[in-house]
């Protein structure tokens, strides 16, 4: 997901677009229906912009099942069966645009789902989604935290695990105000582990750089539609696409090929 | 769900709510934990308004839960691998209220699912979370069809189940049209199976009665929120609950006594 949180879409070049909408359709023979396939970050918000324009998905819409299938996500990785109380405990960091938004829904999922959330969301947006989002969670009494602790082991020894839902694929570190940015720098350091949303924050969607020398190195990736051409980078254990919703002919315009979601699934494992 | 599709709400006895909020407030300790419990069309209709004003669920967020839950309570009934091709059809037939929004999302949903759905939906709504919905069930090549055939023959032959999404309830059958009216006399008549969303169209919400004695006939029975008090006459196969999405402290308000959700299950069975 690509959409900022308030209301802005990434810049575009449509001559770009043009060729590569033309290139995707004519798909390589060579390549073997199970190849994994990354967007390029233009690829990525053309895929997004038809599915809110073309096919009238709301941004609502989406954020939800976006969120839902990241909770799902967390419950392959992390059965509730398997994990000890103090592990059933989730820290989930959320910036300011639709990362956090998708963010606060994987919380409030998660609490369905009888884990223990618990939101740091320091930075947070004007926009109406957003605050509806943010009442959801605090009505249903996830405690949010005030700041975080920087001595990281105070965090590692109060949670099982943290879900970074703090910058999606289009923002730059730069936008996101300095509470985020401290809190970026805090989850480099943990040992607990760590579930990134779409992108490992802070990553280059594009090339997986800037940050990624010395950035996040998440255990669990869950990319949110389709995965970003810097999840070839991802080097964590376990890879999700939670992308169900994409319809068949969207997946084929973009020549995705992803293993298919079994019975009823919202994620599949990449 | 009781909200109608174009915004209105139902008229609420302000009185009565009060007596039945204290009445709650005290459940009567020799009732059992299993035991099912029904919202008055008074309790639902107080319980929507506290999702939507006080938890700020979005009313898109609330049809896309609700008919993603639906779609997967047809796959616990009916199993994509023991269908055979002709049997994975499904006639999804939507009103022009809320409850045909929610069965236009479950069609779609359906459809990701691998089944056949063909929509029937002769009224449509002007409003635009309905537009929406409709564009994209189009844009995935899900059929509309033109209009109904009255040889119910016809229809037990092409489709394997029906899905009833034509009346919610609060809303009368006179309100919603001829074309409606007339799909609804022909979804008796049907000897295939038929599974009605949060009531059987056409039934007293509270009672059952008015259509009850000579009504629908469902087989499945998915309650959206919480059972409506009529679902206590039903006598299909199969009853779940798609309520997963109310938070505790509203299940606890309105003492709901309902069987748990396992793993990440949206729905229950009752």
């Amino acid at each position: 997901m690509l959409l900022k949180g308030r209301g802005g879409g990434s810049p575009c070049n449509s001559h770009r677009l043009t060729a590569t909408m033309s290139s995707v359709a004519r798909p390589d023979p060579a390549e073997t229906p199970e190849e994994q396939r990354f967007l390029s970050t233009e690829e990525a918000a053309a895929l997004e912009r038809e599915l809110l324009e073309d096919y009238r998905f709301g941004r609502q819409q989406l954020v939800e099942l976006c969120g839902h299938a990241s909770a799902v996500a967390v419950t392959k990785v992390f059965p509730l069966p398997t994990l000890s109380r103090k592990q059933r405990t989730v820290l989930v960091v959320c910036g300011p645009e639709q990362n956090g938004a998708v963010g606060l829904v994987c919380a409030r999922h998660l609490r369905v789902f009888e884990y223990e959330p618990t939101i740091f969301y320091p930075t947070r947006s004007l926009d109406l989604l957003h605050r509806d989002l943010t009442t959801q969670c605090e009505k249903m009494d996830i405690p949010f935290l005030s700041y975080l602790p920087t001595e990281v082991q105070l965090i590692n020894d109060a949670y099982g695990l943290v879900v970074d839902a703090v910058l999606g694929p289009g923002v730059q570190p730069g936008e996101i105000g300095g509470p985020c940015t401290r809190a970026l720098a805090t989850l480099k350091l943990l040992s607990i582990p760590l579930v990134s949303l779409d992108i490992p924050s802070g990553w280059d969607a594009e090339t997986g750089g800037g940050d990624s020398e010395d950035g996040l190195r998440p255990d669990v990736l869950v990319s949110l539609a389709a995965p970003k051409r810097c999840a070839g980078r991802f080097s964590g254990r376990h890879h999700f696409v939670a992308g169900r919703f994409v319809p068949d002919d969207v997946r084929r315009k973009f020549a995705l090929r992803l293993p298919g979601y079994s019975g009823t699934d919202c994620v599949a494992a990449l």
